[in-house]
């Protein structure tokens, strides 16, 4: 197969902590092929960039392409960066990485344009795109995981922001003076709502003597950390504790919804991520209620929708190849 | 003088509750004749469209010129409202006001294009344009009054929202389960930072035995309500009851600021209302101390300006003239 611009065929990339993953989407957002393999962030960046790019040649493979084929690559990473530039200004994940010309180094390996953004950033506009969101004018997406995080979709356009760090919404502070968060302040929904604040608050109940069946499906499954599949099944089966702490944290989640709608006023709210995944749609309808309650203009209110993310794994990726193909239009 | 719409003559009107301001405005943003009425809303829609037409005449004969001059008229108003169709959905502060087809009423009086908006919106427009905020990119608007309302500029453009109901800050919850607001859910910034919010703070400490300069500045000027100038009297002369309760609304008011910047991360957030202008520059620097600690993203914090607005009185009716510029442009 030659060389074929017409169809906008790219890679988009999503760079995470553990695994990179890779795939070849066309001008349809159709995926042709995909790899993954382990990030190893502890070998440095020079290795980590290797790795990467090993991995787009492999998605290219896998779809029976030659990186002729290839127009663009847009890699999606985690913390602040320049996209402008290319980037990466700090990416604790990454092991520290700091000031890391990211586009650069992947563009003198694959020697076609490589674009950079926030990986939930492109994780929204993949869901805006080609997921939950198509046909949605303005989607602000909300990822609650280990963290919790956010794009912001206005009119048809992703919002970087002035500073390049827009849709931080996981540090709105919903409950002044609340829980200490990870960023050192208190209160951010992250610290009442994320996977790390609903562990942190089932242990509490759990020393304290309250009944759970967290300990014993852990030791089951021989875990040592509290994963959302580990919480999803606790909560399914009537976990009185878990159920208490996670009703908690959708209320808070309700509360930021309305916040970012009176801010606003999007047409869509998208909820993905690892807690929204495991728990299933059910989990969203309690936010729904609370964020209706406190949007302060009611007309047309329910005509917002909240849903749930499509996309799964491959928002990010699906997202960077929606980027790419964007700058090149 | 002739019909001129190279200059772009146009006339900004500011519909409040107890008072009409209407202002000729050029193509350069100048002033040219203003005029002022009392609305008395209580004497019902026609009456009160009457009165706004006749400041617009006043206005126009106080610019020395004739209505044949004017190509456009906007017309800031306050509650939820439809831009596109010129119909104030409800205005409480108007009398009651429902769906009432402003624009349209306006236009058969004056025969001459008229636009509505809501008038913090165009507050924030007008400090954009002309005041505070020019040059920026974004800003957000917070003024501060008996409530808190907002306004959003986004990449030079007001963001009015997919239901025409954007940028209500003064409902974005700081402190969820905090005291009850006007709207009738809990903890949003109105309900902690508002004027009504420290007045009410401020009496129950009086009433609880606390010492506050507040009863005999208002037994001395013959006031029932507590006014911003009287907030301001006390304050000044170092109430402490009333520092202590400014201090709580300053904190909330960052929390607020930090919240919508790590969300859409504007250029600069402007903060003005009466409680502003009454207390003075002085009054943001605590705001901006506790909102830079609370930015997620400390790259670039400083540069992202909390300023005091400039136009004071007339920033709406100034954001409505650069409002009807824009539709002709």
């Amino acid at each position: 197969m030659g060389k074929s611009t017409n169809q906008k065929l790219v890679v988009g990339i999503d760079i995470g902590g553990t695994k990179v993953l890779a795939g070849v989407v066309n001008g349809e957002g159709k995926v042709l092929g995909t790899a993954k393999r382990a990030t190893k962030p502890e070998n440095g960046v020079e290795k980590v960039v290797d790795r990467i790019s090993k991995t787009v040649f492999d998605a290219v493979e896998d779809a029976k392409l030659q990186m002729a084929d290839i127009v663009a690559v847009c890699a999606g990473a985690p913390g602040p960066l320049d996209p402008d530039r290319g980037i990466i200004w700090n990416a604790p994940n990454l092991g520290g990485w700091e000031n890391v010309p990211l586009a650069e180094l992947l563009q003198q390996r694959l020697r076609v344009p490589v674009f950079i953004e926030n990986d939930v950033n492109l994780g929204t506009l993949g869901e805006y795109a080609l997921g939950a969101g198509q046909g949605a004018r303005d989607v602000v997406g909300i990822f609650v995981g280990t963290g919790i995080g956010g794009g912001l979709i206005l009119d048809g356009k992703l919002r970087q922001g002035w500073r390049k760090a827009a849709a931080e919404v996981g540090h709105m502070v919903v409950l002044a003076d609340g829980p200490v968060c990870g960023c050192g302040n208190r209160g951010c929904v992250e610290a009442l709502a994320s996977r790390t604040a609903i562990e942190r608050d089932i242990w509490a109940g759990i020393n304290a003597g309250r009944e759970s069946l967290i300990p014993r499906i852990m030791k089951r499954d021989n875990r040592d950390r509290l994963t959302s599949g580990v919480l999803a099944e606790a909560y399914n089966n009537g976990d009185p504790l878990v159920a208490e702490v996670i009703s908690r944290a959708q209320f808070y989640l309700g509360i930021l919804t309305a916040s970012v709608v009176n801010f606003v006023d999007p047409e869509m709210v998208i909820f993905g991520g690892g807690v929204v995944e495991a728990l299933g749609g059910g989990f969203l309808e309690p936010i729904r209620q609370v964020a209706y309650q406190y949007f302060i203009n009611k007309r047309g209110a329910r005509d917002v929708k909240i849903v749930q993310a499509k996309l799964g794994d491959q928002a990010a990726l699906l997202g960077a190849a929606v980027f790419a193909q964007q700058k090149l239009a």
